[in-house]
């Protein structure tokens, strides 16, 4: 169960008004690796932890926080709206400022949210949960964390380019830090299942005599040229410690070529008659 | 540039029939972690990468080795689909084992696809982009790939396990095994690029000291209960080796309440006479 | 900013397993109308406000709430997942219970989330931000917010009448009750903020002046049969209280056929030579 | 069935051309509100309607005008755009004025649909039937229309405020009318309803005392402040007439803390033992 | 402008309810080539169309006949669902039939739409704007409408194959025919046009003088093997009578390896020193 | 299975860098009719392909080709964003060409990508596989294939003439002119495959007396006026040879009104009492 403060975990007050930054700003908050994101994956993960402990707390107490971040973008969005002009090509033709503000801003910032910030990135497209994972097996999950709190901070490292504003800036400099701490606090988490699984390879669990082994630790070179061979992944021992890389310079297939069945008439695929009678035709090529 | 041949990397064929299991493995076909996934985006970061050396040779040898395992899963379903039965309620009623595949069966691979694979995970969902990444940002990147990874092969094993058929297990452990290897080498790639960048938060690039550093290293209870102070991430060094853990019991806001200023008219938000007035009637709670 | 505490709002517990009501269930967490929904609705609602009285905080009073329910309703589906069976269609065939749970429920529940509830609706559709608003207007929100709890009791009544267990039935009670509640709170702000805006008609701030009056209070018979005109809002005074509805039994249209100009040629459309030409053929009807 | 014919039923004639505004106006027809969703929800819900009497024909007559208003609207767009403008980062740089004309218009209304209308709303989404619904229950839907009309209507305020073209404002002041009936006729059908359903709370045939009536009538307090206990929906009689409003001040909750339980095998989650480990772990914190 | 009578094109009796059936029958109502598609498609191109000649009212009267197939189909749905049964698991185990139809059917159809048709397909993706396109050039869009009729006439065509309900095939009967007509219908519309412009390469206005011609009839073998060459494609005139189709068994490429530009420091993409430096490394293959 | 070369099949290399192109190519890159739509569909085609003669082949020839085509254009996107610049409100403020390129470039191209190409449209959505189709029915997909490469020819036509940077133009130019060769072969295939299967209605296998003859070659005449009684569509024989068309002027329906049955009360529709008692109440027009 949750309880709110009106207070913001960190200030979020522009140093001026910027719908241009407000619809870029959007990709922290609704965009593919934005605070919706870690926010639904962090507490999704830790209601569906089976087991307690510390594990399920960590992701509470994180994903609890994101709540908090996606507060202060919202905020910040808003204010960054404050009095957003409105016009047509009349109003952008007299005033190439305004003009160019009206041709980079998010026109749905005036006509559906009022000056509010919305559930969508920078250019639009509305959250979705195709953007997170909860998938029961911590190691697998937190890697996804890992990723997604670079690709994250990356991106707020380039908005934080992207604007001269000190107040936004300083929003972004607190989020930065927090992202610094939950790659470090994901890399840890990580380290300590790795070691307790014993393996690094997801799941661990399952047996690895059944999978293909001769195929383990081998790098198919499928793109010509061998730049890749010089890679630590091409050679010594495999990162899992149980086995060791190799290279195959000219990859070959193991099967042969693949031939279906027609199917029966009920589906109406193309009848088998004009498939065979193709066949007959002689090639024209000797 | 591409070529293609027309023999599969590892064969597809199972002992029999299954529509249901069709079903169920298009998820490694056409969903969030499935071989198009990592197809496009292993493709989509090799393109991308500025710069031709080793990194993007690897990225397109493996994600040309992916369209080949899109292929063989194509062909996989294609042929558990084989003569799939159709029919209506009545159908269902006489025989329940054919009422349970046509239950449990995508009824899309009759009308839609005429028995043959679709791009579309285990609940019908059509591939979208929105599952992939490419951010020029190779390490972001290569943790993303590696998370993909792990995801993917939890989710191979975990079909591994609802088949009893031997040729589809045959295959799938070829899958499990690459996904082995591919685990391993991205976890490579990223050590490489860790060592060589000097730090593991990415970006790297950006100064520390443009970062709200207080902050960097603390975790906040956010979720009452102090299990998670009993991780390696509350205490000790940073995994980054640039900082010390911090637990914070109590976390208090570092911010007062936010106020939004009223929007203009011709927003049409709720206009602030109505607002304003509310505030007038004394709150009946002492 | 946001406190998390362990415990649930309300208990969440089934008397047994059962994968097919899980699926189900995902309607009530992850759908249109789920409390993801309105959970993500109202906290979005309650940050735009610009003003900070009592409906900021009924809005984020009742947003925390829903994150609990969302809570709930995962623990739930955690639950009716306990130990579910997985197999192929050799195990259909052989148990026709099994054979229609294994068809019954979403195969995506062992292979994508390992036994937990997922971010996606009965159908396995991801939640996405199309089934949300908040447009800065609070009189159309809550409009929109008493027509997504009718929906919402709507479907959890139904849910209530397809499962004869009774640890879910009592945790749907609660979310019945809620919903209640939450239509009763609705209706009361409307009522409020309709008095004080003395309109009903949103948004009352537009000049109704502006409006093409003379068609405001007109209800056209585009469908052949006159049963709607024996309706209230066909005859009498317009609920407004602004006008007197009227009925149009045959509808004419105000204006003349439009005809558009041709494109330029760097558009490429279909050239107006072949277009003009066309209509010197004679037409073959008299 | 359905009879076209040419004339509009209103006029579509901008004063000039203008592009920027043609990608706004995408908002009213193919946005989340727009007459696409109104059209095909009205036309949706009067066919599902069991029973034929006139709230079936009151769908159907103004559903079936909402065609003509997608029509309207899909004739001023592709008029708006006559003759629009194409360019690069060239003609952009040699003219401010077309430089904020190519930036704020939408490049799909050259690339894709040669100046014609789209399906799509402002920021270029294509319209998908999540923004609809049609559950059968009539009450729970005409709320839901009279909420869409609301949201719709404040669309179209704003987008009135955005141009100063008095062809544009003229259509526009025949659409704030007709929303101005239909938000009086829903309006009227809702209460009708209500009354004759005997309750406001949807569903109404859903036996009260099945719920969990304790907390059918209670505003709990989640987010500190108690400025939501000044409001109607704080104290005195429910709109309902069954019930008195309570208010919590400091809510607890009903449940205690949920433990999962461990998965099978098979699902290769987490394996418990690496869960039970952890907490052996003495916590770091007194 | 539009009209609606109550009568419906053509009778949607089926002889029983199956559940089972309105789900699969919603493909062809709101699925890729449903009838939502075709009327959605026809309407934009109609009113589209730059130019008020026969090709606009052909597209007219056929769009508005798709509404009433859309009717049609809604009906027929409701009717397949009325008194669908409802029910857990316990009910599935107690009897097959019923289980199997629990297993097969759309819950959403009793959750959300309360035995109502829904603009969903077969596997509940809602219909959504994508499926269409009005291009504003009619031979582009002919096409792109012979090949819906044909994919949306065989969908049906395999429905009809699914059931043995008499009335349902019956009403598949019509449909079938339309389809007929109208993928003969835009067989001659684009026999007319591609006459009437004098090319069949769309758009036929491009100068073909401005395409880099040595490549506009090359069949290149990108697939091993030279089953193509034996197509009238790979031989003889071209099908547009302006060249000579030719096979390139060996296809080169036509440049060298692209290289990119290191992107600028703020971008914060592996850092060119990052990826300078891994050249360094001489390469373990010779 | 698939093997890269690094060379591209025709070089990628603009004059200049253009960001706001950079965005509308995406188009052609990830858009419904780009290259990654043709590029997934000629491949799952070809691995659908039921039998594996020269249909399949040219269905993976093509698409091998495809794959090298997304990586032209990902190559050219890329160049074009060569140092593309960021900045906010203040940096468009004092740069109008600045100004218009920061409005009409893509801010995801430096935010998400990092100078990179994306799976995106020229607005920004996300591809997705919504766009494909893959039947196996060869003569359905032969023809959906011709009105793709219509469609994408025709957009890369109009983004030739929305550049003056002749390496771009060099490259469509090749794009063009490949379009040219698909149109041509995918037309040859279509006839072919008509001439085996002697029919043009596809399915060609259903037979005709099973579909309600008696309205398979009408033209009903839903939208007033007589224009489309002139085409070949309404008269003479039918393009397939087997029948006559025909115009009917005054279409009338074949079936009378539907009248659904009331929903059982577990349904908790609008209750039937709620729906009858309206039907007595006398209508107000005579």
């Amino acid at each position: 169960m949750f309880y709110h403060i009106k207070e913001l975990q960190y200030q979020a007050k522009p140093e001026r008004p910027d719908p241009i930054f407000a619809r870029k700003l959007q990709e922290a908050l609704g965009g593919q690796f934005g605070e919706m994101t870690v926010m639904m994956q962090y507490l999704f993960q830790g209601w569906n932890t089976r087991g307690d402990g510390k594990y399920r707390d960590l992701l509470l107490d994180t994903g609890t926080e994101e709540i908090a971040h996606v507060e202060m973008l919202c905020t910040m969005i808003a204010r960054l709206l404050d009095g957003a002009p409105v016009g047509d090509q009349e109003t952008a033709a007299q005033n190439p400022v305004i003009g160019a503000i009206l041709g980079g801003m998010n026109p749905q910032h005036t006509i559906v949210s009022g000056l509010g910030a919305m559930p969508v990135d920078a250019m639009g497209n509305r959250w979705n949960a195709d953007y997170m994972i909860a998938s029961g097996n911590l190691l697998a999950d937190f890697r996804y964390n890992l990723a997604s709190e670079a690709q994250g901070r990356l991106q707020v490292a380039r908005l934080y380019e992207e604007t001269t504003d000190r107040g936004v800036k300083d929003m972004l400099s607190f989020l930065l830090a927090r992202d610094t701490m939950h790659q470090n606090q994901w890399a840890a988490a990580i380290a300590e299942l790795e070691a307790k699984e014993g393996d690094i390879v997801v799941p661990t669990t399952f047996p690895r005599e059944l999978e293909k082994q001769e195929v383990s630790y081998v790098l198919f070179n499928f793109s010509q040229g061998n730049q890749s061979a010089a890679g630590r992944w091409a050679q010594g021992p495999s990162m899992d410690g149980k086995g060791v890389f190799q290279y195959v310079e000219c990859p070959f297939p193991f099967a042969g070529k693949p031939k279906l069945k027609p199917a029966p008439p009920y589906i109406h695929d193309t009848p088998p008659a004009a498939m065979r009678q193709e066949e007959d035709v002689p090639p024209n090529l000797a």
